[in-house]
């Protein structure tokens, strides 16, 4: 589409803040416009989150609040995304339609108060949040401040079940199933004698174990996420220039209660929210886990539509402010990921409500301080750079298979209380970062497998035979498959298989198994044949692996488990299938992530590199190769720059390929070859 | 009862698992019937849980889909017992009369989805029930296969409360104490200002602190219980043959939420459903306390009906099958304990719903394996020597008394978070079972305590003053009497007596006390009286003893405690008391209850046995005495057997008296006197 | 006022309990009466807490169960407490009026059972309430032996919420902000779009996360308590004598749901009910925390109306009887914090009910014991020396400033789970203690601030201006006053100040500040100022200050932070104003807190005393000086006598000045000078 592309290819880094005026105790725009400019702070966010400014009695819309703030913008040269008011019902509505709050599956419902809290589906919802959006598109569509448009913020499903909500399932079930029949035989209703003969028996969700349904309402849950921003987007998209473009902002992280890559086929472009700690905690994994979680969900740049300035917190019991330098490296982080804006939640703090000590790039006294002059810094930067930034490019080898089903299957008959799905994927991703290897983030419907070398993938505890069958055949054509514990243990209805596990995947991986154990204590592969040390420990699930035509990499250290192998690997056509039947130790799961990485050819120099130190690569918006550095310490790092000649992008100094370069504390060094 | 007798006298051990076709996947009747004969499994529990199977609508039942199960078993030389299926049920029944799911004491009702969770007091549910089973019985009872009937499964009160409950209840004071005038008195209703002048007054359970209107709460609560299974029994009873019988299954230990004892009255055996952990915990002990506890309820043989196969939990959190060998010492442990059967949960394992991983004989692939190995070896020697152990019979001269009453009375004022009746109960018998003492459980209401030498006595807090004069009684005529620290502090209403402590048990006591101190932290006895080293520890609870005639085997060590006895014993008629005013170590306990039973002669060469091997006495159903050997470790074990000359029944293999035997890890050793 | 004036100023100290005949399990009043004569009990308290023996039905009262419990104290000498029966009602008034029971803000309204859970502005309980009140008052007004009137119990607002309660919020937020347009502006109610147009529209308090909503409901919450007694109040007082007066017994300590110095200017003279620990945790502060709160409520004379004889709880878990002397102790202990009575909760022990083991003088056994013993033993101690001891004054130099609004806001935006408002006002409580430094409590309200010459400040997160300026005018007129972090952040409204922290405060504390930092770990201040070795150690919270005309006292140990002052000091006036930016150890704050006692010119031999040896100081009844020492300890203590001549009150020894004394384990000693 040409506005998502219009969108992605921006001609400088957008750098700047959600702006709320209507927030501020006092008059002062023009204070506030002043300050953003002496700043050289480049766009704001603003109007997402008052529908009751907006809308302050039903049908009654109120604009030259917002008017006065975007002309101001305009005229200091600012940019505006416009967002819509719908994340939190005005007082009015609640009190008219108070249904619209979302019941719960305790059957409670959720209380005014907070926002995001309603259901989303509820026709009385939807007929007053058409209302307001297009009363507000209409105003601003054509205003030329206005770059593009935020539909509702980190949307979620918000746990509403209740009579309308179920009635909604039995509607999905019936597209999906047909039958009752076809229920009955899939999720084993047999089991407890609760076949179901007719619809109106389907029992409501609130009291279900069975694994099966439990899947499919958190699918139908995704599924009216999804259904309501693609309905927003497609009001927005009849106002919306060609120059503009729809967005929503998720919040950090990989998300298990909404279908990321669903939605982002309803956007133009990707925004995101990452909040991460600062101070000594600060190591740039979490600002960068879900920056390849945005750039994957389209693979294209995206925007960083809020970060942590000061603090954050909805009490004061983690106030971390950053350190001098660390506002500053986190940019350069985010653009090195893909991002082509960075933005602030939020300009000023807040002197009430909840999130007091969610503080902006002003303290609550609203005058420049300490990171204010921190992000003039920067904001100078990236006028003098942002063009020669913005556009980055990344190509990865390597990527991680994501699997939703998978995380909920697991959730339903957990193996562990700390340990699960989404603690291997993150192992996984922290152990490529701290490898200095880029990696994107697939799905089983990702079509395009086989441009990836290498394909890490987490317990895929539910999946189809297709998709396990793809996997065979990604190792065939000559892909290094990395598989977990778990992986193929039920179908796509969360039913085990009836055969031999690991099912479809048996040929691949080499091996069968009829038997699992959990692990009271952690134990160690024998002789240690990775060499991890005190790390030479593998914990909580042992799979009771009987090879085939595999090899045994490890061996478990147990008078009873050392006849089964807790590491394999398979050659298969010409790639090869490497499998962990047991949770590895971070030491373990990077020894045999970086054994896989050597057999794709995938390793280098970048694996040398001080420990603090993080180095990306990409293409710059000129079509040459950078790289930045990154010094994740408070101490100076020495390191060498093994990439082609040319310049630090910040300083114009030449850097020559082979070069050492000192790295001060939180500090970067952006290389664009020649 | 001739039915309960026959029933209790069976030809071999029954060895097999619970069977429910129903709930796979496809299609493998015959498959499965033939691996069940290969194996050797000479019986299947089916039916219990599959109310929806067989009335899949209202008022329309279904047999086909069992009768060919129950032929095939037939066929095959299988012999079945047919379970009630009211445990759970069907979603129609649920869609039409949800108020039979059981309405918390909280208000909340119960969910649909999982099992046991109806008020069984509900005409609705009784009148379903009633004609489900009837047509069940109706259409089996002249099958030649069965052999007797479940009714209902593992069945408590549910926690039902409401309305309906609360009735039933003011029904049920009404009969105990004609008016509230009694309540008013003996539960001291004076107190707070809460005097109850009619009976529709009284206010409902949910929000009462009155520790006698809880105790009430509980007996009634009992007594829905025993009312419901004594009801389906006689239906059941109006049915079956003289060669059948009528058999509940128990959930594993000692219940707090049911008379066991009450039901076991309605019932001609007694099922019992041990599960426990195995690998690197299994020691035995688990399974015989829940062996004990069947045994006791009608003193006689018993049926273990469920028992692990492979893995247990709702979860994949403790997932631990069992070492080579512990599967096979599990059946014979029970079988020494008076066990007639030993049957697992189950056959199969389930591709779908809660218990997933509660995995049976075969795992999800259906195939023989480890497991399935180590049956059909059981099975084997069951069919060669079952006729020779079946029937066991275990005389013990040592009783714990088992007080429901108490255990409430102190858990509506807890003196700890830990430690409670249950723990103190639970080290008592594990003290003994570590000595090689057979024990039974005894009740206040049990008739004959003289049978007994030595009776042991946890926190008897709740007990009528005939109660304490028969354990007085007990010790005058020459018993050994321990008592514990909280015995007799209350009457049968669970008010605290008005006299000085231990009320009616002072005299034989020999001691009274006014005052009683928690202990902040644990003390030692003075001088280590006992020679317990590390284990020289009390805790707790301390009763401020002040001797009359007793003497004192313990003081504290501590500046204020040091003038109270911890340990004392009276000399009493013919026998004696000995008491704890403490919560003793284990260390401590072992050396006092072995001080007690050799008081009564009870010591000899199963006290010098190699700390992993417990042995087991009876009579065979020879007549002839009969010692079981067992080696709960993973290293051979050198034993003395210090009894008469006989032989190995496995092996056949004479054994001489004196003579040092080698237990293999995980084996067992039965001789057979000659 | 005469008669609280009277009521204030007593012949003696009164020794007494609360006597509820008719909780015994039989007839016992002879007995009873005749074993307090012999013990020298000179009062009890009678009647709170037994509606319905006051009126089994609705309407009916009975009087003659009290009649004679009257008739006999008066015969045996011992005056009467009479209480109103307010606290509990009648299980005929509930099963009348259930709405009467409080509605929690979750919608879940109390059950009966339990005391002190009703709605006491609904109009049907005060209905009820006055009837009873009324009845009982014409009947015993004009007994010579009723001295005075308790008004219901431990009073609190119950967490009532729902339609009728928050009805009377939208009442009393009418009254104070006029109209909703103000409680947007102070309320921020622009955030999350929640602008209220209408009173209508107001949402309901369960739901509600904004702090300045929360904050004026909690003022609510405590109106209504300070409303409902003084209504009883004025029902009483149309009734009582002149030598008569009317008292509500506090709980222990501080609270934050009442408004203990509003309520108690509707009290003649104030009661409290200490409870604390004894054994080997007895310091004496605990009773002595309360005492001073007590004291400090109307700055008179108070009552012990309740405190521990053997033991406390709601189940047995800490049941810790005194040491020998311990009770005695604490006796002196309350007369030297200037109460005038002190009496146990209660004479004998229950045999039912939820107190069943908060144990009185006497056990269950209902005869003489250990405790009884030590009660007869002070009992002598008070016939003789009673009026000598009764009406201590106390003249306290140093004041700690209670702020509750504050106490709240906080707990709305905690800085940690375990450090708060309370914990940093009991150590400075505690700090005083441990210095023998006496100290009374005031609140922003209080007028006369410049009678003390130090004033500790607790986190003061919610303060108006005008209280800000008492305080910079209070240092600014030669006081020394010691603020800590976190004050001044918040206006009334507990909305963040706009302006540099900390507002007004600013010039007398001489510094500002614009950021604030949580502390993940324990920071040491840079080369232990304060020589706190091991206790050199701040945490959770570090406010960056930048110092206008202040000077650092301490700056933290650490790369970044060591910029920043911890601990300032900054001369105002005459006074100073000294700063804590964090939190401190307790040795920290000891030595803060003590450096600042230095300059007020405070300190003297009482800091040298042995550790475990108090002392407190006052004005006996005779106008001359007398000084209690207590020994905390289990070791006899030497000390030295620092003050002028006089006598050994309870023996009549002389006590020179600089005289050295020996205190026995748990003793005291009480000099009166000449």
């Amino acid at each position: 589409m040409t506005l998502a592309a219009s969108a992605q290819k921006m001609p400088t880094v957008l750098y700047g803040a959600s702006y709320y005026h209507e927030y501020m105790p006092a008059e002062r725009l023009d204070q506030d416009v002043a300050l953003m400019k002496q700043a050289g702070l480049t766009v704001v966010r603003v109007g997402e989150s008052t529908w009751s400014s907006w809308e302050p009695k039903d049908g009654q819309f109120e604009f030259a609040w917002m008017d006065r703030v975007i002309a101001k913008m305009h005229e200091a040269g600012i940019q505006v995304i416009l967002g819509t008011p719908t994340y939190s019902i005005p007082p009015w509505l609640f009190r008219k339609h108070p249904e619209i709050l979302a019941t719960r599956i305790d059957g409670r419902r959720a209380q005014y108060g907070i926002r995001q809290n309603m259901d989303t589906s509820h026709p009385a919802y939807r007929f007053y949040s058409e209302r307001v959006i297009r009363q507000i598109l209409a105003r601003y569509k054509d205003h030329p401040a206005v770059i593009g448009y935020q539909i509702d913020n980190e949307t979620s499903n918000y746990g509403a079940a209740g009579p309308l909500v179920q009635a909604g399932f039995v509607d999905y079930l019936k597209k999906r199933f047909g039958v009752t029949q076809e229920l009955n035989k899939v999720w084993g209703l047999a089991y407890w004698g609760q076949l179901v003969q007719d619809w109106d028996e389907l029992p409501p969700r609130d009291g279900i174990l069975n694994p099966g349904y439990k899947l499919e309402w958190e699918r139908y849950q995704q599924s009216r996420v999804t259904d309501f921003l693609s309905w927003q987007a497609r009001i927005v998209n009849e106002y919306k220039r060609k120059d503009q473009f729809v967005m929503q902002d998720f919040s950090g992280g990989v998300h298990t209660d909404i279908n990321q890559w669903a939605i982002a086929r309803s956007l133009d472009i990707v925004g995101t929210n990452p909040y991460y700690p600062v101070q000594d905690e600060l190591d740039g994994h979490a600002a960068t886990f879900t920056d390849d979680v945005a750039r994957s969900l389209k693979m294209a740049n995206f925007l960083v539509t809020e970060t942590n300035a000061q603090t954050t917190g909805w009490d004061s019991k983690v106030q971390f402010p950053p350190y001098d330098g660390q506002l500053r490296m986190n940019v350069f982080s985010h653009i090195a990921d893909g991002a082509n804006m960075v933005a602030y939640w939020h300009w000023h703090s807040l002197h009430y409500g909840q999130e007091t000590y969610w503080k902006g790039v002003l303290s609550h006294d609203l005058t420049p301080n300490r990171i204010y002059a921190e992000f003039s810094k920067v904001a100078a930067e990236l006028k003098q750079h942002g063009p020669r930034l913005v556009n980055f490019q990344r190509k990865n080898d390597v990527a991680i298979l994501y699997s939703i089903d998978s995380f909920h299957g697991i959730e339903f008959m957990p193996f562990d209380d700390k340990v699960n799905y989404m603690t291997v994927l993150r192992q996984m991703h922290k152990t490529l970062y701290g490898l200095n290897i880029g990696v994107d983030f697939v799905t089983p419907e990702t079509p395009d497998l086989a441009r990836y070398k290498v394909l890490l993938v987490p317990p895929l505890y539910v999946a189809s035979d297709r998709t396990l069958t793809r996997l065979a055949d990604y190792a065939r054509a000559g892909g290094q498959l990395l598989l977990t514990f778990k992986s193929g243990f039920t179908n796509e209805y969360d039913t085990v298989r009836a055969e031999l596990a690991p099912g479809p995947l048996r040929a691949a991986a080499g091996f069968h198994y009829q038997e699992f154990s959990s692990l009271k204590a952690p134990l160690a592969l024998k002789g240690d044949p990775f060499n991890a040390g005190a790390g030479n420990q593998v914990s909580h699930w042992a799979e009771m692996v009987q090879l085939d035509t595999a090899t045994a990499l490890a061996v478990y250290d147990h008078p009873f488990f050392s006849r089964y192998p807790a590491i394999t690997r398979n050659p298969f056509g010409t790639g090869a299938v490497t499998f962990e039947g047991t949770v590895l130790s971070d030491a373990l799961q990077r020894a045999v992530v970086l054994d896989v990485l050597k057999a794709a050819g995938l390793t280098g120099p970048d694996q040398a590199l001080p420990a603090p130190v993080r180095v990306k690569h990409g293409t710059a918006n000129s079509g040459r190769r950078m790289h930045y550095y990154l010094n994740y310490s408070a101490t100076p790092q020495n390191t060498t720059y093994s990439y082609g000649a040319g310049a630090d992008v910040l300083t114009g100094r030449p850097v020559a390929a082979g070069a050492t370069a000192t790295l001060a504390p939180w500090d970067v060094l952006i290389v664009e070859e020649k």
